[in-house]
C-alpha cells in the first residue's frame, strides 16, 4: 500500500493530533480534508464500534453555510426534499441534484434559523454550486464554509459519554434534531446523528481552538467507558446500508436509483432544481436501484466498480464490499438493473481477483 | 506515515496498473483521484526528471467540456483573462474567480473548436461552478466531463521520446500549443504543456481504454532513453515557482495576490464574474503577493500553513517547502505582506519543529 503525501492542499482538522496521537493506520481524502479510515484494524474498529463508543474526526464533513433573507429560499432550490414542514433545530437528510436530476451530493441540512443554514456535505465542493446558483439568480444570501468542524461519538455508550461532558440534556436529544450545549464558555450544535448505524451524536465544533480541548475532554470523560478513536467502519456502514457519495452513487445517478426517493416530495418542492426531470423519473420509476448484496468467497478491497453480470450480459455493479465478521458473508452495495434486482437473484460479480457468486438480497444487514 | 484507503471514491486512473508496476510509493487524491507523488524517492525522481524524461499520470487534471453555441460566452464569463485573440489549437492559463475575484480553480483552457472547450483544472470541482453559472444565465451550453485523462511526457529527453511515439511532426508543437496526432487510429491532443520547468507535452488520452497501450507504448520506445515513471515533482514545482491550488493560494486569494495579474486583462474581459472586485484590486494592488522563500535548515515536510513572522507579527505564511538538492538550500513559496516582501528581507518561519530563518527572495530559482 501507497503512503498519503503530506501537503497542505489535503487539509488536516482541528483534531488531527489527537488522531495521530491516537495511532491512525490510514486516511482517505475527503473533501480535500483527511479522513481516518483505520486506527487498530477495520475489523477490530468495527467490534469496538458496536459494542462501546468512539470518537471521531469527521470535521471532512465540511459545512456550507447560508445566511440571508433569501437562504431559506435558496435551500428548497437545492433539494427535491419539501422543507416547508422544517423547524429550526431539525436536520433534514437532504439529496442535491442538478438540472437533470444527477446527484450532487447527499448532504445534512441543518436549520439554525430561517435565515441561517448548514448544509454538512458529503465529498464534492457544493460550496461551487451553490455560489454559481447564488450568482446566476442573483440571490441575495451569503455563501460560506464557515469554521465549523463535526466531531462523532458514535456507539451504544454514546449517550454515557456525552452526558459526562455536556450533562444529562444530551440523553433528551431525538434522532436528526440537534440542541446548543455549552464546552468551555462556547455554545454548540449537538445533533442526534452520524455516519453508523450504532447511535451517537454530532457536535459540530464551532472554532477550530476548541478541537483539541473537547477531543480531550471527551478521552478523559470517557476512559472506564473504554473510549476509542474511531472512523466511519466500511463494514459497519455497508451492513447498514448508509451509502457513500462517490462510492455507490455519483451525479450519473439519480436519488431514485440511489433508493432515495423518499426522500423526494418533487410535486410539493416548488422551486427546486432538476424538478422537470426528477417528476418524470418519479413517475416511470427507476430502471436501477442500489441493493444490498451478498457475495460469496475471498473478495479484495473494492477500490473500483465490479460488473454484475448475468451470464455474459452485465446488468450492474458493486462499488462498497467488505467481509462481514457479524454475517458470516461479504457484505456490498450495488446498483442492479430492474431485470434483477428481486431479492434471491443470483449473480455473478466480476472482482480482480477473478468471478465471485452473489446474490441480491431483501434488505441490508442492520 | 499512514497508508490510503482504497475505495472507488478515490478514483483509479487509465494508467494506475503502469502505475503501480512501476512501484509507486506515494499518493495523493486530486480531483476525487490517484496522483501519484513519489516513486523511488522524491529526490531520485527530481534528479532524474532533470536529466532524462519521465511519463506522468496527471489524469487528474480533469477536463471540463463546454459544447455549444454560448461555449465561448461561457468561458469568458469564467476567466478575467481575455480570450478574443485566442485560437483553436492554443491553451491559454486562465485563473478562475467567484464574484469577490476569490480564485476557483487556476486550470489550463484547451479551446477545441469555437463552440467546444476543455479547461483542464487544478484541484476543486470547477464542474459544479460552471453548471451553475450556466443553469443561473439559461446559457445554452453543454458541460460535462468527458473521458479525457491528460498523460505528462516530462524531462529534457520529451521530444525525442514523444517522437518515437508520435512522429518528428510533435518537434514543432509550439509552447502552449497543441495539434491532433495518431495513436492506434485515434486522433489524440497532444500538446506542449505541463506542471514542470523541464519541458515537455501532455497527451488528452479521449478513452480510457488506449490508456494503458499508450504508457506501454511510451516504455517501450524509451528503453534506451532511461524513461522512467514520474510524476509532478515538490522541489521541482516549487524552485520553477510553478503554484499549487490549494496549496499556495485558495478562494481566500485574487489572482493579484498569486501573481496572476499578467493573466488578468480585467478591462477588456468583458462579462467576466469577479470583474467589479477585480478592477478594484487592478486600482490598488494587492497588499500580500506570492514570493520564492528560501529557508535555512532542517524542516519537516510542508502539510500546513507555516507563519511568516516579522518579530512577533504575522506577515505572511510558507505553504510550500523542500530541500532543493541543486539550490543547497530549502525552497519555498509564501504569501508575504506588503511591508516586507522586498528581496532580502530576513524573516522566521514557525515550522512545526520550530524557528527557522527565512529569506524572501527576488524570483524562482528557476
Amino acid at each position: 500500500m501507497a503512503t498519503i503525501a503530506p501537503s497542505r492542499r489535503v487539509r488536516r482538522t482541528p483534531f488531527s493530533d489527537g488522531v495521530e496521537a491516537a495511532g491512525v493506520k490510514g486516511y482517505t481524502v475527503y473533501n480535500h480534508m483527511l479522513l481516518p479510515t483505520v486506527f487498530r484494524s477495520v475489523v477490530e474498529d468495527y467490534h469496538h464500534l458496536k459494542s462501546e463508543v468512539q470518537v471521531w474526526d469527521v470535521a471532512c464533513e465540511r459545512q456550507v453555510e447560508l445566511r440571508g433573507p433569501d437562504a431559506a429560499r435558496l435551500m428548497q432550490m437545492l433539494t427535491p426534499r419539501d422543507l416547508r414542514g422544517m423547524l429550526p433545530g431539525q436536520c433534514y437528510y437532504v439529496p442535491m441534484v442538478d438540472e437533470t436530476g444527477g446527484m450532487l451530493n447527499d448532504p445534512v441540512a441543518v436549520k439554525l434559523a430561517e435565515d441561517r443554514w448548514w448544509i454538512s456535505i458529503a465529498d464534492s465542493d457544493l460550496l461551487l454550486w451553490v455560489k454559481g446558483i447564488v450568482h446566476g439568480f442573483r440571490l441575495d444570501v451569503l455563501v460560506d464554509e464557515p469554521d465549523v468542524s463535526p466531531l462523532g461519538v458514535q456507539g451504544p455508550k454514546s449517550d454515557d459519554l456525552m452526558a459526562r461532558v455536556f450533562g444529562d440534556k444530551v440523553r433528551d436529544i431525538r434522532f436528526f434534531r440537534f440542541g446548543w450545549f455549552d464546552f468551555q464558555g462556547r455554545s454548540l450544535a449537538v445533533a442526534r446523528s452520524g455516519y453508523s448505524k450504532q447511535g451517537g451524536f454530532e457536535i459540530y465544533v464551532e472554532g477550530s481552538d476548541i478541537g483539541m480541548p473537547l477531543w480531550n475532554a471527551l478521552f478523559e470523560a470517557g476512559k472506564d467507558l473504554n473510549v476509542h478513536a474511531g472512523c466511519p467502519n466500511l463494514i459497519e456502514r455497508i451492513e447498514g446500508g448508509l451509502l457513500s457519495y462517490g462510492n455507490d452513487m455519483t451525479r450519473d445517478n439519480t436519488p431514485h436509483e440511489a433508493g432515495l426517493g423518499k426522500f423526494c416530495s418533487t410535486q410539493t418542492a416548488i422551486g427546486c432544481v432538476g424538478r422537470d426531470a426528477l417528476l418524470r423519473v418519479a413517475k416511470e420509476g427507476p430502471t436501477q436501484q442500489i441493493r444490498a448484496i451478498s457475495i460469496d468467497g475471498d473478495i479484495p478491497p473494492c477500490d473500483r466498480a465490479w460488473p454484475l453480470m448475468a451470464g455474459d450480459k452485465k446488468v450492474g455493479q458493486v462499488t462498497s464490499a467488505a467481509r462481514s465478521p457479524d454475517y458470516n458473508t461479504n457484505v456490498a452495495i450495488g446498483m442492479v438493473r430492474m431485470t434483477h434486482w428481486d431479492a434471491g437473484t443470483r449473480l455473478t460479480v466480476h472482482t480482480p481477483d477473478g468471478p465471485r457468486e452473489a446474490t441480491v438480497q431483501p434488505k441490508f444487514w442492520i
